[in-house]
């Protein structure tokens, strides 16, 4: 069922950095993206995947980690991703991605959940510093970063109230997330 | 098998308008969209649902059909969506919905499938027609329209050559759309 795997589908940011992903398996998970539905079908995203503990290393410093977590700098050394994939858009194609990039995404973290991985989008990315990480020519821009591992931590969804809707962890380091309830995100049926 | 659901979901845009979807199954899908990623959290994404005959008849002429098929106008009376899902932003949240809609969009569109329904992303929308249509408020910007029924055609993934990605409609009215190969899309691994 779509709904179970949706539900397991969260925004992972503690793995358990023993377990490795191949590089296969990944490229799996890539090949759902290139199977969805992309603006015009253009198809103007292309992905560099890294899964290289020395390259991880030099990555994980670009990345912002859970902004509303004040006291938490992001995943300790035994609990960060095992691969990075970059989301890149090839300027050379379009200047314009529409909505590829969340429907790329999403494919690509369904495909992990199934398997027992799981990830997290990171928007906050030090581009220029990424990039060079990676040797990206010029016309490939990074959009997201997706952090990938075996998930380590629980995470759990909540009901919004009074449209509070920032994550938080509570003394059993559970990490909470309010969503908000249906009847507020469907304004209109007729 | 997540992959089998994402083979299934193409984009259709020709639909058996006699077979009609209950509200309260779209209302499900929504709710996968709900439960999915959301930059910080903030999910300012709303929606607006039409399911009847009449509204629908006033929305479809303010939607644009597949750019490509020069010489096909859209679906026939017979053949046209029995639901639309205006995908709005909440203006009064936020003003930037990152990568929200294309995840949100995917979700909708994978429950919807898996019931055996089908859609397609349009974001050739005239928005400020669309908007008096469903007498939106100021706020609610429209991002994408989801057009919803019993696909009644068939849809193939081919492999893209030398950069043509244009879809195509074979004489037996077969919609082809050809997906760049998964060696052109993932660009580098390390």
């Amino acid at each position: 069922m779509i709904r179970d795997l949706i539900l397991r589908n969260r925004s992972y940011r503690r793995f358990d950095s023993a377990v490795k992903i191949d590089l296969a398996r990944i490229e799996k998970w890539i090949d759902l993206a290139r199977m969805s539905p992309s603006g015009r079908n253009m198809q103007p995203l292309k992905y560099a995947v890294c899964t290289d503990e020395k390259i991880n290393a030099l990555i994980f410093p670009h990345l912002g980690w859970a902004g509303y977590l004040k006291d938490w700098n992001g995943p300790a050394e035994n609990e960060r991703p095992v691969a990075y994939i970059a989301v890149l858009l090839d300027r050379k194609l379009a200047e314009n991605h529409y909505c590829d990039e969340g429907i790329a995404m999403q494919s690509i973290l369904l495909g992990a959940v199934e398997e027992g991985f799981g990830g997290c989008i990171i928007g906050s990315v030090n581009k220029s510093r990424m990039a060079k990480v990676l040797k990206l020519p010029e016309n490939l821009e990074i959009l997201n970063v997706l952090a990938l591992g075996k998930p380590a931590e629980k995470v759990v969804l909540d009901t919004a109230e009074n449209g509070e809707i920032k994550y938080w962890r509570d003394e059993n380091s559970v990490h909470h997330v309010p969503k908000r309830p249906l009847k507020e995100v469907i304004i209109k049926t007729v």
